[in-house]
């Protein structure tokens, strides 16, 4: 499927800006506000997703909360499909399944709607975040739409923190994508 | 501007699940994930707001975390303009302006990055969120809006509790737009 140059993928990243030492000391944050800012950089980011997944066949995009949901609901707008948000603990209002995963210290968790997909038998289904980090996070994603049955298509991030590894497990689970690898 | 027939609205709402007893006891929640989740429902949604705003001359779609993302974006795309989340506190990674607003018990706090709009001059700008309820997170947010010189063309909600009197504060800063009253 279709993949950025590296000069389209050089612009890309020169739209998103690095913030020193948040959220603490030492780290060097990949903030994609000013991406979502740029109103070229941001439709040149989407026209792109559209066409790697025009023919994919799709019934759902799954995002998680809360900058996935930034990426994932205008792509599943651009495909004609439906979006279901995977959120934090106690934010969905009907019954759920939740997963939890290790941060540095401690838990974390995260919950889908049991009916998310209801509306389609043998569903299709694209995860969008914006970052793979170390993967916790999304190895949960892949676990709760593993549990309620879908087809997990693949998991498709803007960015791909590399030196922490984070796709090594998840490739367990379905074919990744990371449009840009830092 | 357009807005919904009657029989338009009727849809749109038969398409919202209504949650009892969510936050908390007493509490009937209008459940948006099942609109998100039908695809005929979300783009019609979004093909309402694309034409109420496609010749509004607006230059940002603000978003208010989280839902007001799932909005937000979409529809940001739609216009080929750019988009600027509304964020929780210590989620925005570079220079901020924040504002508290009270809640039931206590206060809560929002935050916009200072340079959120500096790609256009003399910016149009539209606030979204999914809900109006007792109108305190947006008129924080008109305030962020307000305070970084962006001309405020429209606050624009799907739902409006409008028991709760939410809008009333919220007209002092701004036309208001709900969807649907609830």
């Amino acid at each position: 499927m279709n993949k950025l140059s590296n000069d389209e993928k050089k612009y890309l990243l020169s739209t998103i800006r690095d913030v020193q030492n948040f959220p603490k000391p030492g780290i060097l944050f990949k903030d994609i506000t000013t991406l979502l800012g740029d109103k070229d950089a941001f439709k040149f980011l989407l026209d792109h997703l559209e066409n790697r997944y025009k023919n994919a066949n799709l019934d759902y995009i799954v995002g998680i909360e809360s900058r996935g949901f930034i990426l994932g609901a205008p792509l599943a707008d651009r495909l004609n499909i439906a979006f279901v948000p995977i959120r934090k603990p106690h934010k969905l209002p009907y019954m759920t399944i939740s997963q939890k995963y290790s941060l540095e210290y401690g838990f974390d968790e995260i919950e889908m709607h049991v009916d998310a997909f209801e509306k389609v038998q043998n569903p299709n289904v694209l995860l969008v975040d914006d970052l793979i980090a170390t993967g916790g996070t999304a190895k949960a994603a892949c676990e709760l739409i593993r549990e309620v049955g879908a087809n997990l298509k693949e998991a498709c991030f803007l960015l791909n923190l590399v030196d922490l590894n984070g796709t090594k497990e998840l490739e367990k689970y379905c074919p990744i994508y990371s449009i840009l690898e830092v």
